[in-house]
């Protein structure tokens, strides 16, 4: 199980590695908010994600022999770019399996990080019988996209850094809004937070529709969704909450708090015209929560992540058309 | 004048105030420059632009009597929102004269970071009339845009953090590419990197028809646009290098590099899609040449500014339309 050790050792191994975020504010955000609001944009991160943190993480913590014979993931997003980067910087290979409808830049970047893309067809083929064929060929091993204890510990490298952050500027309590599919980057902050930063608080942020985790956390069980993929915010859409996280979560957060994609898409415009960043819908959730559900936190002060910026053009300026 | 030990007191000045930008970088801008690209991304800084900084340097070396009287600029666009944030900063008021006919949300901008923003008609009165009154009768001081030893400190600093974050990298030799208008930030870095970098060289990276920068150095004397406003690059169009600017770059700076507008709007759309920050027109010729002048740079690194990212949403989906 991923615990404070494990982060602290992730957070050595991506030294020099993973970038360190900065913190953003605008006194325009503050005032919608009605509060102070700080925002970590891992948009910035390396392939456009946090995702990049988990996926070296875990890279870095494999066997060199093992690592040597290559990894393997299931992703149409987020999870493949960072995988995809972390095997190039090892120089081992990458194959990751994605649908053959998933949008053509993600498969096109993917490929273009040097990893082998595996298409298959959602309707007719099995996807976990190509990779365990593929990984039993070749001696791959899969790396999860969140329910894995070294990429937890890689995203939870996210909340030292905002512990850290949060020092500096003299605040002690706050809650943290992170952008929650699977929990990966929630549960790693929360961790963090606990150890370096127990007057913070995590608090996992999902679009409507898709709030498995809200719910899971306000029942004390894991419950999935009704559908499990598709929305504006299909980069943090998962079935349910993981098994790992899970525990994680329920121990240590505060309540979810669900967005609408129109407040997503409005979040998108503010983090644009105020802070200068792409976010990409599921990215900009924990800002709509800010900004669009202050009644719903406390404190002079929150915190929010930005957790990705790998939006198309148009659905961007759908957003900018929309709010901006 | 500005030197290094200015641009070192100003740092100290400005430490907890201005943000340190990242540096950042992409596998993919990589490949289209083909050398490794480092972007410093301006955009990120307090008010969206460089301009801040050398706006708190200025406002932050009044005496602080004079300051409390007030400070007044001329400004269409980013110098005065970075004036009228230090100014709250410190408390004091700010007045900015700006053309009737800015676009509206930057007088609006001004107006809600606590500015008295005055409008005067461009055709038929006088701008700097109107600020003598202003100026005589509050005792206001003014702060010019970028002909002002201090103003060229403040924006030197990103001068320093260039030098420091290239020697944390290894990088002894590159051309630093600097989005230029009067050539404030341009000679502020020249500057710095003299000091810190000596094998780092400024270059200034104007729009095509505004290359009054390029023409002076390669001619050494100070010439003038044909036209002194208008254009796509607004930001960063001005009649002619400044009087201090200009023997500055004379000096230190390698020669200018002129990009179209075709090229700054399709930077825009690679840092949007790339870097996930937002450039406004102007501030994006620097990455433009970059990408798309490689031929007038050398090295196996080049550097090079993002200076704001000021842009309504019209523009920059323009911009993602035909280049996303």
């Amino acid at each position: 199980m991923t615990d404070i050790t494990m982060i602290r050792a992730a957070q050595a191994r991506l030294e020099g590695h993973a970038r360190r975020t900065p913190l953003l504010t605008s006194p325009f955000l503050d005032e919608i908010a009605g509060r102070r609001v700080l925002v970590k944009p891992e948009c910035l991160q390396h392939t456009g994600s946090f995702k990049y943190r988990g996926a070296r993480s875990a890279l870095s913590a494999l066997d060199p022999d093992v690592r040597a014979r290559g990894v393997i993931a299931f992703s149409s997003g987020n999870h493949a770019q960072g995988v995809a980067l972390a095997a190039r910087e090892f120089g081992v290979p990458a194959v990751i399996i994605m649908p053959s409808d998933a949008p053509r830049t993600k498969i096109d970047n993917t490929g273009a990080l040097g990893a082998e893309v595996v298409l298959y067809d959602r309707a007719g083929e099995d996807r976990d019988a190509i990779g365990d064929r593929l990984s039993a060929e070749r001696g791959l091993t899969l790396i999860k996209p969140f329910d894995e204890p070294q990429v937890i510990a890689g995203q939870g490298t996210t909340g030292l850094e905002i512990a850290e952050e949060a020092a500096a500027l003299g605040i002690e309590t706050a809650d943290v809004l992170v952008c929650c599919g699977g929990g990966g980057l929630t549960s790693g902050i929360a961790l963090a937070l606990e150890a370096d930063a127990p007057g913070l608080r995590a608090r996992p942020v999902e679009p409507e529709g898709f709030d498995d985790v809200a719910r899971s956390l306000r029942h004390g069980r894991i419950e999935r969704n009704a559908t499990s993929a598709g929305g504006l915010c299909d980069a943090i859409v998962t079935p349910q909450p993981g098994a790992l996280t899970f525990p994680i979560m329920h121990r240590l957060c505060g309540p979810g708090i669900v967005v609408s994609d129109d407040e997503a898409l409005h979040a998108m415009a503010l983090a644009f015209q105020r802070l200068k960043v792409v976010a990409e819908p599921g990215g900009a959730v924990a800002l709509a929560a800010a900004l669009f559900h202050a009644d719903e936190t406390e404190g002079d002060t929150v915190i929010c992540t930005i957790s990705g910026g790998n939006v198309d053009a148009d659905v961007f300026t759908t957003a900018l058309t929309r709010f901006g």
